[in-house]
């Protein structure tokens, strides 16, 4: 708290912050896709790495909107945060702040299946086996990508394997302009860890790779890089 | 904290406590059955009941084993808490302290079925649909219940529809001594909430019907059935 309030003050010395008048849009956590009123699917993700993003964008004069799953968090004051359980409720906010957005960094782990049905009432349990039909979930970073004005487009991979090839893949199918890949099978940078280690992959094959740090300076990072992309972009 | 303090303080004076060398097996919060490294199945159980039973069965003197899923609750620092993740880790904790202890109160809200297969890495989204082939995890109240010498058994039955029909085949079916049910889509009564609506079973068809009241409260009512229950069984 003291902390930033400090790092607060002397951010305001200078009046004029790197990322003054930018809009970002930061998703962060998981999302919980129902298969009845009691139980659902998630996944590991705390939601540390977005809000982190969130509170040093913030910092650094940015106007920030955070898009939330459930975390035990504390959501940043300084930050106008909403808060949604499923991907489809996701999907639905960030399209809506998307045409006001100068900046989109998607760390949310958004569940890629839902159960089909919904139940109502909570399932008994009655045979030995349940088979779970899952359909896909809207893909809200193509949907970004496809419909790309003037925004920068930060996408995730979490990966367990493949990172480089499958963070490269991605990039290019969402047409994003950086992605920030992570083995999450690595000791300090995995789920609910306060370090990350992470790469930074950029449109033009450029690469930078960041060592065990925490969340936070990964954050600064970052967004040293988004700041440095956007000289070159009009802000609208 | 201070009110607890003083809580204890009061019971300590009379020396005698009504749960005094009772050994009280409590389990809470959901269980998470991993889909792959990533993904996993899991409740909406917070873990606030059995958090709340645990603390007040140790302020009545009982010595008191928490066996806890993944909550974002403070365990009772009086009380020895042993973390899980997974239905079939419950399962192994739970049968491991069976034997010595004089009453078991499974308020954990345990995966009935659980992904057939874990992937060992990140599943990657191909298809339009997904079949998850889930299969049954071992059913540990019946398990309590069948291998019961001594102990006396309390379970749970949280249900969105047809409660009391529920709740009295469960209690039943798992040879349990009370059930405590209730509507989780009841408002006050769901979880996460720090209030409960509950009815309490009895294998004699006795049926106690609480008002809204806090999880603590809802816990001291409890622990008095239960104490008064065990006055006439006797203690290992």
């Amino acid at each position: 708290k003291i902390v930033t309030l400090i790092h607060t003050f002397f951010s305001c010395r200078d009046r004029v912050l790197p990322l003054d008048g930018v809009n970002i849009l930061i998703t962060a956590g998981p999302t919980r896709e129902p298969v009845d009123p009691v139980r659902y699917f998630s996944n590991h993700s705390s939601g540390k790495m977005g809000y982190a993003i969130a509170e040093e964008a913030s910092l650094l004069g940015a106007k920030v909107t955070l898009i939330s799953g459930p975390t035990n968090l504390q959501p940043p004051q300084t930050v106008q945060t909403i808060f949604v359980e499923s991907a489809q409720q996701m999907y639905d906010e960030v399209m809506t702040h998307y045409p006001a957005t100068n900046v989109v960094i998607k760390s949310a782990a958004v569940a890629d299946y839902r159960p089909k049905k919904v139940s109502a009432t909570k399932m008994k349990k009655h045979v030995d086996t349940l088979n779970i039909e899952m359909e896909r979930t809207t893909d809200i970073l193509k949907e970004l990508g496809q419909n790309k004005t003037h925004q920068l487009l930060v996408g995730f991979a979490a990966e367990t394997n493949s990172v480089e090839e499958y963070a490269l893949k991605k990039l290019k199918a969402k047409n994003l302009d950086l992605i920030v890949a992570n083995n999450v099978t690595t000791e300090g940078a995995g789920f609910g860890t306060d370090t990350n280690i992470v790469t930074i992959y950029d449109r033009n094959e450029g690469k930078v790779e960041l060592p065990l740090m925490s969340k936070r300076e990964v954050a600064r990072k970052l967004l040293d890089r988004i700041t440095h992309l956007l000289k070159g972009v009009n802000l609208k």
